[in-house]
Formats: structure tokens, sequence, C-alpha cells
């Protein structure tokens, strides 16, 4: 057995691989570019999902299964896999607490004003009238009820605050107060003091958050994307934060990344970012792997993997 | 009935009280140096509890009750409340929902790094490659297990972490999974990722946080201190983060406040500092009127108020 793993990992994590499975040949080549010689023997190949295209598919003759360690799979090339008819499981739930915490600091960072509380110690200020504002009790709507999505409403519940998932199909979730299908999105929009999108790009989410949305959201809202940049019309994004029509935006994910270092976001007072790594802690790729594990020894076994198995139909 | 006035609060706050009320005369007069005319009159003083002195409760020949619209009560006249046997409640419980709120938020701002990723956007700077840690699966100490403790042990739950409690009683208490008494806080102190101490200011916590408290915790240890200044021997903290025996402090009060702008505290990168004002959100003061307008209510009718009292003899 045959693992190409192209996906870039600390050593105690190599070591862990070939320590666990002493009888699989694990040939770790990042970035994939150094691995052309190779593909032809993989059996299995261990991806961050962003670097095969259909060509490594067409050359990867004795491919059986893609690893993919993260959840976004809208890189993939999902024409010669369909057409070879190769396994693809990805790592949907390693990212719940990452970015679940996410959600909750940068809320609470918003609405207690961190930035001048850091700026005030920087210059020795004592100023105790910073307004602060809080989370609790406040109605978040989440777009996309998977893993993710739950796990945020289950903590938004400790804080006691009403929450409304949106999903293509708007069937009722754990942890959600109200669940709504993405058609009626619009309609709950006036609700909601939180827009937690955390959707995935696929042809059905692309620029689903469009200009009538954000004039649909109140003027003291805060719309936070963990999701994907493509799922947002980027302009009428930056539109709606330059006019006032919302009051802040939290930005993990962006239209093109990394963000163009003129894009008007970096300065707008109202707009808090960062570079897509709101789940990149130490523990992701750990979590990673113990879905690979278990799914590879059910491989060794010749049966057919269970976690996490990808439809590429529907591309998620 | 004549009312006194004291606590500073917005117009809105006074015309509830005048219109739920139409009996009884309030007197909005504030600093208290303005009162010193009517302290004979008043029936009842609505304080913040820092402006009373002893001889103020002398003059006030009429006074039966002081509500305090905060929960410390560190600065309050005991001596001649206690010889005139005059009735004091507080607003014990209105702090829970910000104080919780603050621990979560300013754990997660540490653990996640914000400053950096503040500081990167400022320069339009694209860079992932920013440690990330998760506050979840955490073990958390927290001094005092009253109700601002028990809700910050509820929201720490949420995140799965693994709450000890610790109390002069040592009594357990709802949402903490072991409650110990204060002898045992040393012997508990290395289990402890986060130690958040809400001790109100007492004889018996006076300097309870001694240099030997700071060399038990864990070097990564972050210590938060939301209950009184006068509960730490600040020195002694200032030395542990200057030498690393710790990771970083979250500090809201200090041993003097405001802090002098010459203190270390300011300028060391591994404490962050609010002045004292981790309570204060707009619904601070509507809450302490909710308690104070149910305990109003039984007065009015000769019945004794019964949200809150407190025993004079124990301050708290």
């Amino acid at each position: 057995m045959y693992v190409l793993v192209t996906a870039k990992m600390k050593t105690y994590l190599r070591e862990r691989l070939t320590e666990n499975f002493p009888n699989v040949t694990f040939d770790f080549k990042s970035p994939i570019s150094e691995a052309e010689d190779v593909l032809p023997k993989a059996n299995i190949i261990l991806t961050y999902g962003e670097d095969l295209t259909n060509e490594h598919i067409k050359k990867a003759k004795n491919l059986k299964w893609i690893m993919v360690a993260s959840a976004g799979l809208d890189e993939m090339p999902f024409e010669q896999i369909i057409e070879k008819d190769i396994l693809v499981t990805n790592s949907r739930g390693i990212h719940t607490i990452q970015m679940s915490e996410y959600v909750i600091g940068m809320l609470l960072q918003v609405y207690r004003n961190l930035p001048t509380f850091l700026e005030n110690q920087r210059q020795h200020k004592w100023e105790p009238r910073v307004k602060i504002e809080e989370i609790s009790n406040r109605t978040m709507i989440i777009t996309g009820t998977g893993a993710i999505g739950q796990e945020t409403a289950r903590k938004a519940k400790a804080f006691d605050m009403k929450t409304i998932g949106i999903s293509k199909s708007g069937k009722h979730k754990e942890h959600f107060d109200e669940c709504y299908t993405t058609d009626e999105l619009k309609k709950q929009l006036p609700n909601a003091d939180f827009v937690i999108n955390v959707l995935p790009a696929t042809d059905d989410t692309n620029q689903l958050f469009k200009a009538e949305h954000f004039e649909a959201m109140r003027e003291d809202a805060i719309f936070l994307n963990m999701g994907r940049g493509t799922t947002v019309d980027e302009q009428a994004m930056i539109n709606a934060l330059q006019e006032g029509k919302i009051r802040h935006a939290v930005l993990d994910v962006f239209e093109e990344e990394p963000l163009d270092e003129n894009s008007p976001l970096w300065d707008l007072e109202n707009c808090t970012m960062t570079p897509h790594n709101s789940a990149v802690t130490e523990n992701y790729v750990p979590r990673a792997l113990d879905i690979f594990e278990k799914n590879l020894e059910q491989f060794l076994n010749e049966e057919a993997p269970e976690v996490n198995v990808i439809d590429p139909k529907r591309g998620y």
C-alpha cells in the first residue's frame, strides 16, 4: 500500500503515521510538483485538497482513495474523480471547536470594544467610559447548519441566544430554535443581531449574499463570514459597510485569497479580518489524522472507509 | 417617603423611578457633597456604595435603608450602619452576564492572539502563520463561587472545560466539577490553565494571592482578576509576569485605582488590562433598579425587603 502525502505536516505527525501503520509506505512530498514521478504508484493521496488537478488524477493510475485533510472541497477535480470512480473522504467535523470559538471570541471583541482598551493600555490611559455590550440574549442566524454551524449554535445557546439556522433543506438540526430554507434567508435577516456564514462554496451558494441581503440586515447587525468568500458579493458587502447599512463585518474568507493589499476592507473601521485561519490550531491536523487512520484501517481490511465519505456529484 | 439618589443615572432611568413610584419623592443629587442639606430627610439612600461615610450616616437621622446599586461593599461605613441598625441591600447577580462574557472574551483573545491580527490588518499584511489555541477542554479554577463565579463556570462548561471552584466554605456549587476551600487553593493551582479570581475584598481575602501562589501556577497559566485588586499581592504578580512564571494576566481590578500611570503593568506584553469596567454595560443600572423596585414595593407595604439583604457584620 502506497500513500502519497502532499499535505505538509510536522515531523511528529509523520512519525505517528509511519509508526501506526508499519506495513504501509508513506511518501511525504509537498508541494505536489515534487510528486509527479510517483503519482502512478499512489493508491491513496492524503492532501489538503487545494493542489490536485484533473491531470494529476489521470496520471495516478492506481489511485483508489483521496483523503482531504480539510473540509472545503471547492478546488477538487471532481470531473476525473467521478470518471475514475475514486473514493473521496474529508475532515468534516475537525473545525467545529476552533471555528465556534472564533465566532464567540470575535463577537465579544467587537461588542466589548477590545481594540479601544488595547490602545488605551498602550497610552497608559485609564478610561472606563468605553461602551461595552452583551452578546447574551441576542439573535444569531447561522447560514450552514452542518457540524460547524451546529457547534456554533450550541455555544450561542450557552449565551442564551435565539438561534436560527438556514440551509438548503431547511431541516431541523440540534441547537437551533428554528430552521429555514435558503429561500427564507432574506425574510429572516431583520431578526438577527449576528449573521454567521459557514456556507461551503457550491453552485448553489455562489454569491448567495447580495446587496439585497445586506439591505435586509439591521443597521446594528454584525456579519461574520468564515465559510467561503465566494458565497458573498464582496463589493456589495463593502458598500454596505461603507454606507453603515450594517454595523460590522468579521471576515476570515474572501473572494480572492490572499486578499489584495489594496482592498478597501483592510482599512474599514467596521471590519475585522483574519487570513483564512480561523480553524488552524495545533489540533487541526491531528484531528484530521484521527479520521484518516480510522478509514485507513478499514481500507487495509478491504472494507469501505465509512467516515466522511463524499458524494462527488454533490461536491460536499 | 423620601429617597436620596446619589447614584448618577441617565434621564430615562430617573423617569422610570418617578413614574413607577408617583407617591415617592426621589431626590437625585450626585455627587453626595450636593446632598449634605437633605441627608436628614432621607428615608432611603440609593448609591453605588463608594460615596458614603460614617459622617453621612450620622447626619441621616431618618435613614432606614441603603440600596447599593453595585455588588462591592468594601467602602461601606458599616460601623455606623451597624450602630443605627440600617438595612443594606446590594445588586448581587446583576454582573453575572457581563463578567462571565468578559472571562470568555478575554481568554479567547489571548489564546487566539487577537492583537497580532489587528496589527497585521493595520499593515495590510496577510499572515496566516499566527499561533492560535483552543480554550475548549482546558481546566479553569474560579476563586469565588457566588453568582458571577457560577455563571462563569456555566459558560466554561459550554467549552467543555473542567471547572474547579474555590471558596471559604468549599461547599459544592452548580456548574463546578469540584469545589474546595481556600486552604486547598495552592494545591489545586497546578491543575489550571485558567485561574479566574472573582473574590470580594474582605479581611479573609486580603492579599490571598501571594508570591507562592504565582509560583504554584503553571508557566502556561492565564491569571484573570475581576474581583478586587486587594485580593492579590500586586508586586508578586508583576514579578511573576516579568519572570515568565505565568503566561499572561488579564486584569480589570488593581490595588489602587485608577492604576498609577507609571505602573509597570501598562507595558507588560503579557498583561491585558481594562479599567475596572468589566461589568459596565447599558443593562447594569436597569438591572440594579429591577432589584431596588422589588424591594421598594415591599418597603412601601411595610414589609421587609427580601432581595439581596446584606449582613453588615460579614460585610457581603
